[in-house]
Parts: C-alpha cells; sequence; structure tokens
C-alpha cells in the first residue's frame, strides 16, 4: 500500500480513504460527500476564517513532517477563532498534490490533523483535492460565538497589555531547523522545535476572556508580537509602550536566544495578545488558572498616536523597527504573506 | 498604478485594496480584518463547501481573463450551495500570487467576482493572500439552509431524472478555446465560451425544489452528466436509465458539437440534476416556470444496480464508459482533481 501512487490510487480512492478516517463530529448533518456540508449551528453567530501553508513559502518539508503539517494547518486556524473568543466546529481542507504523492503520505497528514481535531471539537466535513506543483494545504474553519466576539478594535489608552505563555520559541524552533542546529537534539532546542510545529491555539482561554467581555482587544501571534501589537494598536486607535524585561520567555529561550529580538518580532507563537482596564487584573489572573496557561502583563496602551515604544528596565526605549519583522515561515523569500481574516 | 508590483503594493496595502472594493453585506458584523469574521446565522444549519482553481490545472491564462475567472471561482461554490437547496451568504478568498502580478490584475479578479457576489447576495469577509509560483484560487463559502437541504443519497427507483438549462456547452466551449477555433468569432461559439467562462449558479432553482423537497435527491453538473448522475446512484442504491435524444442542447450545440459526446460527458454546465417522484411532474414545470429555467425530463432512475444506461431513440443501449470522462477543465494532464463536498 505505501508504495503505490495517489495517481493509481485515484481521486474517488483517496477520498474515501480521507473520509473513512475522519470520525463524524457532534452537529454535522451530512458531511464529506455532498455537494456542501450541512452543518448545525451552535449559536447565532459564526466564525470563519481562512489559512493557507504552502510548500516552500510557508513550510519545509526537509524539516517538517506531514503529521506536524496536518496538525499545524489546523492549529493556525483555531488560534484565529480563539483570539475572537469563538470556539472552532468545522473545517474544509482543500490539497494541492504533487504528483509523486503517496496516499500514506496523505494518511499522515490527516494522521497529525486528526488529533488536534478531535482535542479542539473540530469535524473536518469537506474539501477539494487537486494536482499541483508543490503541496499546498487552504483550510477554512467554521466556529461559532459563544459570546460576544473579542475583535482587535476594542483597546483604550491606560488599558493593560497581556500575553499568553511564552514568545520567541516558535520562530527559536525555526531557525535551529533552518541552521539544522546540534540544539535541536537537546532539551532547549527541542522545545523550541516542538513549538514550531505544533503551536498550542489558546481556544479556552481565547473563550473565557471573552465570557464577560474581560479583554476588550485581542489577537493570536502569527507575525510577531511587535507587528500583532501594531494591528491591535491601528484598529483601537491607541498607541502602546510594551517593558522589553516583562516579555515572557521560556527556558529554551533564555538557554539559546537570551540577546535575540525574537520575543518581540518573532512569529508563529499562537499565543493570545490582549488588552484589559486595569480593574479587570485579578480577574484575569484568575482566567489564566482556570485555563491553566500564564499570562504576563507586558505593557500598557497609551493614547496621543498608534505607534508602540519598546523600552527597557530603565524606561529607554530601545530601537526597534516600527512594525517587527516579517514571520520566519516565509522561509528567506521575499514575502507576500498575509490574512484577511 | 497599473504598472506596480505587487511587492511594490505591500501586503497590507493589496489587502486594504482589497477590502475597498468590497461592499459590506448583510449579517456581516465584522468581515475583512480582524482575525475571523463574525456572521450572522440565517437560519439553525449551515451550508459548507470549498473548491479550489489552480492555473494549468483547472484554468489557462492564454484564454481566461482574470474578471472571468473572479466570476467563476465564486459560481462553481454558489453552485455547490444551490445544489442543496441552499442560500450562499459568506465567502473566504484565499490566493497564491506568483511574484510578477500586479494590483490592476488582482483588482480585475475581484471585478469579476463581485459582478457574481452582489448578483447572489454573497459577501467576502476573509481569506488569505501569499506568494506562489502559480496563480491559485481557494474558496470557501458558507451558506444556509432555510429548508431542509436535498442531498444526493434521496433517489428511488422509479423516480424520474431532471436537468436543468442546457448540457455540454461548457464543454463545447472550452474545446473551442484550446483548439482556437475561429467559431469563437461566432455566435454559436461565443456561446459556447461564454457558458464556459460564467455559468450560472441555479440558486433560485435549487431553493425551489427544495421548499416543498420536490427533488429528493440533486446535484450540480460539474464533472459531467453522466459522472454525476452516477454520484446521485451510488449515493442513492439505485441504477438509471437516460434517453440521449432527450439531453437538452442549446442551439450552439446543434451548430457545433451535435455528433460530439460532450452532452453527457462534459463537464463544468453547473446545471441542476435531480430526481423526483413521477406525482411530482405538475409541479416541477410550475417550479421552471417560476424560477425562469428550462427543466428537461431526461431518464428513469431503475432498481437492482447503481449502473447507468444510456439510450438512443430506439431503446438500443449506447456504448459509453461507465463513468463519464474526466471534466475538460484539467487541461490535458492526468488529472487528480476532486472534490470532497
Amino acid at each position: 500500500m505505501n508504495t503505490i501512487k495517489l495517481s493509481e490510487l485515484g481521486e474517488f480512492g483517496l477520498i474515501e480513504r480521507i473520509r473513512r478516517a475522519l470520525p463524524v463530529g457532534r452537529g454535522v448533518r451530512l458531511g464529506i460527500g455532498d455537494d456542501a456540508a450541512w452543518l448545525e449551528n451552535h449559536s447565532p453567530w459564526s466564525l470563519l476564517t481562512a489559512d493557507m501553508l504552502l510548500q516552500d513559502v510557508h513550510f519545509n518539508l526537509e524539516w517538517t513532517s506531514l503529521a506536524d503539517l496536518g496538525y499545524k494547518s489546523l492549529a493556525v486556524n483555531i488560534s484565529d477563532i480563539a483570539a475572537m473568543g469563538g470556539l472552532p466546529a468545522y473545517a474544509t481542507i482543500s490539497l494541492g498534490l504533487p504528483r509523486d504523492f503517496r496516499p500514506d503520505q496523505v494518511q499522515e497528514f490527516y494522521r497529525g490533523m486528526n488529533v488536534l481535531a478531535r482535542r479542539s471539537g473540530v469535524s473536518i466535513v469537506g474539501g477539494d483535492t487537486s494536482v499541483a506543483d508543490a503541496l499546498l494545504i487552504s483550510v477554512c474553519l467554521l466556529g461559532y460565538a459563544p459570546y460576544r466576539p473579542v475583535s482587535r478594535g476594542g483597546a483604550k489608552p491606560e488599558f493593560d497589555v497581556y500575553v499568553s505563555g511564552t514568545v520567541g520559541d516558535a520562530a527559536l524552533g525555526l531557525e535551529l531547523l533552518k541552521t539544522n542546529s546540534s540544539a535541536i537534539h537537546r532539551q532547549a532546542g527541542a522545545y523550541a522545535v516542538k513549538r514550531h510545529h505544533r503551536p498550542t491555539p489558546r481556544m479556552e482561554l481565547g473563550r473565557l476572556l471573552a465570557r464577560r467581555q474581560t479583554a476588550r482587544a485581542m489577537i493570536d501571534i502569527s507575525d510577531g508580537l511587535l507587528q500583532d501589537l501594531a494591528h491591535v494598536c491601528a484598529a483601537s486607535g491607541v498607541g502602546a509602550v510594551v517593558w522589553e524585561e516583562a516579555l515572557p520567555r521560556s527556558r529554551s529561550y533564555r538557554a539559546l536566544a537570551q540577546n535575540s529580538r525574537l520575543a518581540l518580532s518573532g512569529g508563529e507563537d499562537y499565543e493570545l495578545l490582549f488588552c484589559a482596564p486595569s480593574a479587570a487584573r485579578a480577574e484575569i489572573m484568575r482566567i489564566a488558572k482556570r485555563a491553566g496557561v500564564a499570562i504576563t502583563r507586558i505593557g500598557v496602551c497609551v493614547a496621543g498616536s498608534v505607534s508602540i515604544q519598546v523600552v527597557d528596565r530603565n524606561g529607554k526605549e530601545l530601537m526597534i523597527g516600527a512594525g517587527g519583522h516579517d514571520h520566519f515561515a516565509s522561509n528567506g523569500r521575499r514575502k507576500l504573506v498575509r490574512r484577511i481574516t
């Protein structure tokens, strides 16, 4: 089985394999195999997002397994739903497959994706497959909003700025992979690499922060902390001061990247960045505890302009390019990668 | 403006242009520009479909304008929603763009798409953009079901088989384009080419056929009449007899393709193919009149096997490959193109 090509298995054979490998989830009245999937809505509001991953633009198969890629393709979309305070429900997966791809490779991709789909309550309900010159993955995720969604636009001057988890790890992991660093094989490096391959979308945290509108503006960190904070600032019409010293760094990061700027500018951590009034501090710590995720206060929103100042422990401004850097996943090529949602 | 490249305009510049060109539609609480789109549900049931169009697999830019491509990318997805009896509502558009693409080309694409989006009540609420080696278009469409959706699986022996409009035109149009036929410039050829470039999704017809469950099984013709009827037969557990003579052919088709088999096997007509009990005949003619679309009875479902027999006016079986042909949009390359939804 593992040696046959997709062209031998055929289009219907492949779809049948995909269909058999996928559990039919809650609310799916009709999934893969008809013109469109028929789905139950869980609330009066839907959340819809789409993210595409292209070979040699967003990922490199030299150092990325197909299982990791399946996991990550879904994770980045779940993260977008989480950043609105929503819960993911139904996904379509469209795949462009090179002619010499094997069915077992497609199955490995779905195996990785399924690990996260089960864990997060996502049903894969359709999509499309085609031949393509390089592997392409286009995911669309439909979620629902149990509470009023949290946009990027609700920050006000004097609101606190928070981030979940630690930042810079995913970019560090990618750097180690790209340079084929021996640190990959040590604990600190392996942790960073894992954060690059299998980011954890902060679903439960996003939901809890939306429940009483504790977070007033929220985004997930895909392009890098500074760049994503800049999106929040632009949408909210505020500026921000970030205390460089306060950024939460993992033990791996402190061991391998302490003097880098990856915590500020590295992309793909998929942590939540959000703003809230100072009156919410105690509530936010309770939410952090309940979600089982660290939350760190890293700065404050300011009036007057939408620019971001990064300051050191003495309050001295660090010189950093305004919008952060392109995320490293662009693999060094000049980038034109942008999510619209 | 028309001479600058995307890389000069930049990612945010491009998105801003796309956003400005798109009207914010009904039910869109938050569209392009946040983590996910926030949408109002119009019924307890959603319909979700995704279709991908890849350069040199599904289309050829030598004979396809970007405006037509924008139109068609949305049309094929609307057609899937229509084939369930649903109404389309919200779309995400993910684009992979070659490095030398110009912003005005992207705008031309959206201009074509917008013509159909406005006409069909679709709001474009998000997506993704990236560089890519060839143009790729990945659309996901969320619709709603005002009535119980019509699947492919409800046909029974002795049900009539119907098709809307005429068949074979889109495949004929593609043949003319591929051979650079001079007929393209005459009325008959131009009509077929238009049917290839700008298919008409049968939204209102699909909705009316679902309203009282008049159609019991329904599909849209993307792969070819025989192949799509085979999907209905397989899902319903019936066979079918098709009267070759009864197939509705346009004047163009009769002028240019009369002796071909394109009406049976040509893809991409995006007409509706459906099955209904004979008691519904009068009702179906009323629906045809109300929707302003011709509907033709072309055969009957039979018990015993899921195979399809095509017979001539004397009831003699015509010898035709079981599953129809690959659709012509694969551009002659060996094909692995299959929709999952």
